[in-house]
């Protein structure tokens, strides 16, 4: 289908539920909220459906009306599979009319699903749907686009961003998007703990392989120790790659006694993350990969460690 | 001066010597050797008249070629003060014919001088040049000027970013711009010293008023047992204003034995750092903004705290 099909398809119908995926990120909330806020100012209802709203990105329900209304139509945004329903998979699984992702490896089945795996972010299709529905993109709505179009990109810096990404921000700044209000909320904050969870990390990185390659490890006790959630731990399989010097960086995040979900970032063109992880049952892409080891602390990391000085 | 002038400069003279500033960063360095690759390829002599090149920045030699010559024509770029040329400022002081700047604050004296303040990056201006003058932006001139536009804008992340700066960036895509690989080595890579440093660092913060000014601290002792060099320390100056609820984050650096310079970082809705260095002699911007202060450690962080108390 084409992306005109979508915009007509939300001009004719009305009364919409907007899904999002679990542990929702700033381009599915992004996304979803932006759509929401759009489609009400067009006269119509609509409401977000999210299994959580973090509060960094409370500021996202600005201009949203809650709405009474019993839902006719179900909208997804930026989610691959019906799967990362979470707890609204029940639900919503077989809803889904109109599906609107840049994943790929998309698979939800909808009637209507219009997946662009050029765009970096979902939000880069919302943009491109707005102006084919004639939607003024003001700072409200700028916002949210900006949020999903910088965090899917990690503000422009992964490569995943194009000039198209970078000419769609253009765009949402002149329409008044306060870049620097929500860069400083979405990348340059840290909570205490985190901070506390950082210092204990670098405190005891293990290197191998002649140190190109460094693993870092969250256990339960340290997690224990210091009071810190499962969120608290996102983001930290990108620090042992970020070692200058460092081909392959891994991430063990003990999630119960012993058993270590295995973060692998690597530079492909010494080793094949998916390669490495495909070894212990895992998958994924050729820099960014996991896998699940059992074991003590030690043993897994000498498992880890044995495995790559074979490649390295 | 219009830009137009700068380019029929440029067309007309020949051996160009094109100074940038010291301790040189990814837009100064980016300008100059952009400058100098489109002049030699222009069939003119040029060389980049630098105090120093981070290993960092060595990939942007890519394609210069090295000429013997005696220079007739002396252009700055990023250069907002001859006193920023360092130890070259002798020997270019008074000298400089053209200079191309996007600091408000420009003092340079020279004939031809172009200053513009609304470019974020001083590569955003040798870019309109370069359309100016039709030279072609390949992959080589369009990494050099994405290096600049990246650094000096935090990868896009700060205030400064402009719908200008975007758009210059995605041109610099469509032309080849490596933005991956640049974004990793200037954004993605810590060295093994600054991981200890910032353990160190994040075991030792200050927090004072009710947890809203956060004070670290690096001192010549904890430099030397660490083996910490002066490049190391830079980038500090951002950790404390980073957690969450710190409007004032304070950054202490001995410099010689108990003599600190003191880096402020605030939120200016809530306290000017500038005003606030203003109180020790210092000054700077309302969101940055510096000064020095003498005595012990805690002599010197006891002084901040009070001050700090008595605004907030």
């Amino acid at each position: 289908m084409k992306l005109e099909d979508a915009a007509r398809f939300l001009g004719e119908r009305d009364d919409f539920e907007i899904l999002t995926h679990e542990y929702p990120d700033g381009d599915t909330l992004g996304s979803a909220f932006a759509l929401c806020l759009a489609l009400q100012r067009m006269g119509k209802r609509a409401r977000v459906v999210t299994t959580a709203l973090p509060k960094d990105f409370v500021f996202l329900l600005e201009g949203i009306k809650e709405q009474e209304f019993e839902a006719q139509t179900v909208v997804s945004v930026d989610i691959a599979d019906e799967k990362l329903l979470g707890k609204n998979r029940e639900a919503y699984e077989g809803r889904i009319e109109l599906c609107l992702d840049h994943h790929a490896s998309n698979r939800v089945s909808a009637p209507l699903r219009f997946v662009d795996p050029g765009a970096a972010s979902n939000c880069e299709i919302i943009f491109e749907l707005f102006r084919l529905m004639d939607i003024k993109i003001d700072r409200t709505l700028a916002n949210s686009l900006y949020t999903g179009v910088s965090t899917d990109t990690g503000c422009f810096k992964f490569g995943n961003t194009t000039s198209r990404t970078l000419r769609t921000a253009a765009v949402l700044l002149d329409c008044g998007a306060e870049n620097a209000r929500i860069n400083k909320v979405m990348f340059d904050t840290k909570t205490k703990l985190k901070i506390r969870l950082e210092q204990e990390i670098y405190g005891n990185i293990h290197y191998c392989a002649g140190d190109r390659c460094a693993m870092i490890a969250a256990t339960l006790e340290m997690q224990r120790r210091l009071g810190i959630g499962d969120d608290e731990l996102d983001g930290l399989a990108s620090i042992p790659r970020q070692i200058e010097g460092v081909a392959i960086g891994i991430t063990l995040r003990e999630k119960e006694e012993n058993v270590f979900k295995i973060s692998v970032r690597s530079d492909s063109r010494i080793i094949n993350a998916a390669e490495f992880c495909a070894g212990f049952g895992g998958g994924g892409h050729i820099e960014a990969a996991g896998c699940q080891l059992e074991g003590t602390l030690d043993e897994v990391r000498e498992t880890l460690r044995k495995a790559v000085e074979s490649r390295l």
